[in-house]
């Protein structure tokens, strides 16, 4: 738990020629690599280092330590986990727009000057989206059910996921996210406790909340709370998903409507995955799941329940997400296959397994990441101010980010603003023209 | 509605000696100052700047216009509101605390490294002050139904309030408010449905909910919600008037506990002063207000009822919190009187009159402002890492505003950082001394 592979160490040091050379000597010879050098404080007889070291483990670590802790007239300061480190404080802070520092910002940002705003959307609630920050604030809704792979570990634990989404919210689309942790599990108290604070967002991601309580949660919001909800595992998933089939298909001159695609694994992804495909023309959709009611699901989007092994040897494009890894053996790999493992962090098969075995393609869940899509998506609709997402913009988004893939990527660099704008732009134009539409999962 | 004193006027001017002494004349000769005027575009024959005019009303703004729209080769380009264009696309933003560019950093912000962190708060909750912004978060909850002293106007025009409170929270405590709009305005349902998102939050600030139903609420919430819950327009309201009473006293080479003290109006903001003034060992607490209740609970604070006149002859000091203007008439104010008249944007009298009449001091609400009180209130609870706001928290920091107050002031300035600070210590010191004590609303 809690182990990262690269370190830091915190190491006091003589200021004498060859103490350096002696100190990374040291950590060398015990087979850890080092990356970067810091000095950190400068003393009279002795100075302050840090030094990234990259292990095998913990008690590889240890031992590290214990070696620098041996070295004459050294000793070890602290060990920093960075990983730790970059979450230390919380990742994300509120901060007002503009300085607050002369009588006359107080008087305009707050009283007196805020009653004639206040007064002004009294007479005209419209203009909430120009004078608050409604147009452009989400809540980031969860129950802590199913974070990430690690299950119902509750909200607490799954806080850093919701700051690391308002972190992508705000890096990638100038969007304020804002972590909502509701204490409910079940469906009805959810949805009531969501609606009793709806109006304090423009817009509503649900995340991490487990199947199958998110399916319920997911359509009664979108009917009732008046503002765009999706639920990001499910649809966010779905149309990074599409984009990368679209240019899995494209790379190997398939065309993605006319395959027969299984999904194993008919979770909260899984049946996001199985809608949005549904919607983009596949008409001959496949899929597994050991629980009755996820069949069910399945059969009422149209598609076939099949077992695991017969769903892997007869689909040619096939896609997981069933948070089990190593699911899928080697034998059931269809020749010329296109397999997107993605469950995290260990994939159903792993990529150069299942090429060994004869897939075509083969990708883990590091190539195809939500954070692709949800930033654009919600920045878009929020843009048109429509009152919910519709089938057609999920489509124009998972259209924008197969068109930003380069010649041989499945999916574009996440870490690219321009991707982020351009899915803004797309989901924006969509919802406007799709505004009369159906929410999508009620359509 | 929406008329503030100060106006801007753009004006496309033409570049030629003279015009800019025409537009001025025009200006000045109809009877509006001018104030700053800044340049704003360079043309090839004409340039456009913007004035700020002070004029007396909407009609007085229009004249002005016309006028200058009547001058020879000049056009109005666009009026300007100040004040709305100040709130603009809202005040506050989320944003990360560390830039996302590389992918090591999406690796450590986000997947797969936060799983790590994830799983640490699983083993150790304690853990959520050092990994997540709950130290140093607040939510700013409300319900709409007691906005400034415009009443019940709703969540979503009170949100510039809410906002506004947020970006004090930022600019002088580093604290990140989060405005949460609650669509329930009886008490048991509100109380639900914060108790269901509480954990979203370090701390909750109850803000501009009404009289009587703010009292249940906040009592159920300090019982309940596990984390520090203030109203802040009863108690931090309390804790600026007992420092401006304390140096008001001091001034005039008065005792405070030994006064006979009168509170006129018992809603949020009377009541909380009436409490915490008891607690400061004032015993001669009288009040007046038109509503049974209102006088239930000054009785069960030790207080006697009187009506408004009575009150005011008897009391020489006279604090007023009843949103009525001008309430107190000059023939009831007593010789030597020290009167704070805080209700906004008119006080119940004007402190001119309320000296003409008598009265030793008198100020009205712009003196006495609760911001100089709950960033550095909340800020230090937080820092302190207590369940609840004791007496002793909000008696600290009344001391240190009282002893922030340069000799001749109530109250220091809002603006001063240091003001804060120095509540911040306060609080930190004595929420740590009384962490064994009760709530103050319990106490």
């Amino acid at each position: 738990m809690l182990y990262d592979h690269t370190q830091v160490i915190r190491v006091l040091i003589p200021d004498k020629p060859g103490a350096f050379g002696r100190l990374t000597t040291a950590i060398g010879g015990l087979g850890a690599n080092i990356g970067d050098v810091r000095f950190i404080k400068r003393g009279v007889t002795h100075n302050i280092r840090e030094l990234e070291i990259t292990v095998r483990d913990e008690a590889h670590l240890a031992r590290v330590a214990a070696a620098v802790g041996r070295l004459k007239d050294m000793r070890v300061e602290r060990l920093l986990n960075p990983v730790l480190e970059a979450h230390r404080g919380g990742k994300i802070r509120v901060s007002s727009c503009s300085p607050l520092t002369q009588p006359v910002d107080f008087r305009r940002i707050y009283t007196p000057g805020v009653a004639s705003v206040c007064e002004d959307l009294v007479a005209h609630p419209e203009h909430a989206r120009d004078y608050t920050w409604l147009g452009r604030c989400v809540g980031v809704v969860t129950n802590g059910t199913a974070i990430l792979g690690l299950g119902d570990i509750g909200n607490i634990a799954g806080l850093p996921v919701m700051e690391g989404k308002c972190v992508i919210f705000d890096q990638f689309a100038g969007i304020s996210g804002v972590p909502l942790l509701v204490s409910h599990k079940r469906p009805q108290p959810f949805i009531s406790t969501v609606l009793g604070v709806a109006q304090s967002f423009g817009a509503i991601q649900l995340e991490d909340v487990a199947a199958p309580e998110c399916f319920e949660i997911e359509r009664e919001l979108v009917r009732r709370a008046g503002r765009p909800v999706l639920h990001d595992d499910q649809h966010g998933t779905a149309v990074v998903v599409l984009a990368a089939l679209t240019n899995a298909c494209r790379l190997h001159g398939l065309e993605l409507h006319e395959q027969e695609i299984g999904v194993l694994g008919l979770g909260a992804a899984g049946t996001g995955i199985v809608r949005l495909l549904k919607k983009a023309g596949v008409t001959r959709l496949f899929g597994s799941d050991i629980r009755p009611e996820a069949l069910r699901r399945l059969k009422a989007l149209g598609g076939k329940p099949l077992g695991p092994q017969a769903l892997a040897k007869r689909c040619r494009v096939l896609v997981c997400t069933t948070g089990v890894p190593g699911l899928i053996k080697p034998a059931w790999v269809r020749k010329g296959q296109l397999i997107l493992a993605l469950s995290n962090p260990r994939a159903e098969i792993e990529p150069a397994a299942a090429l060994k075995a004869g897939a075509a393609l083969a990708v883990d869940g590091k190539s195809v990441n939500n954070a692709l899509a949800f930033p654009g998506l919600f920045a878009g609709v929020l843009d048109a101010g429509v009152p919910h997402f519709t089938t057609a913009v999920l489509l124009a988004a998972a259209g924008a980010l197969a068109q930003l893939a380069s010649e041989h990527e499945l999916v574009p660099n996440v870490l690219d603003k321009g991707v982020h704008q351009a899915v803004r732009q797309a989901a924006y134009d969509a919802a406007l023209r799709s505004r009369e539409a159906r929410p999508h999962v009620l359509d």
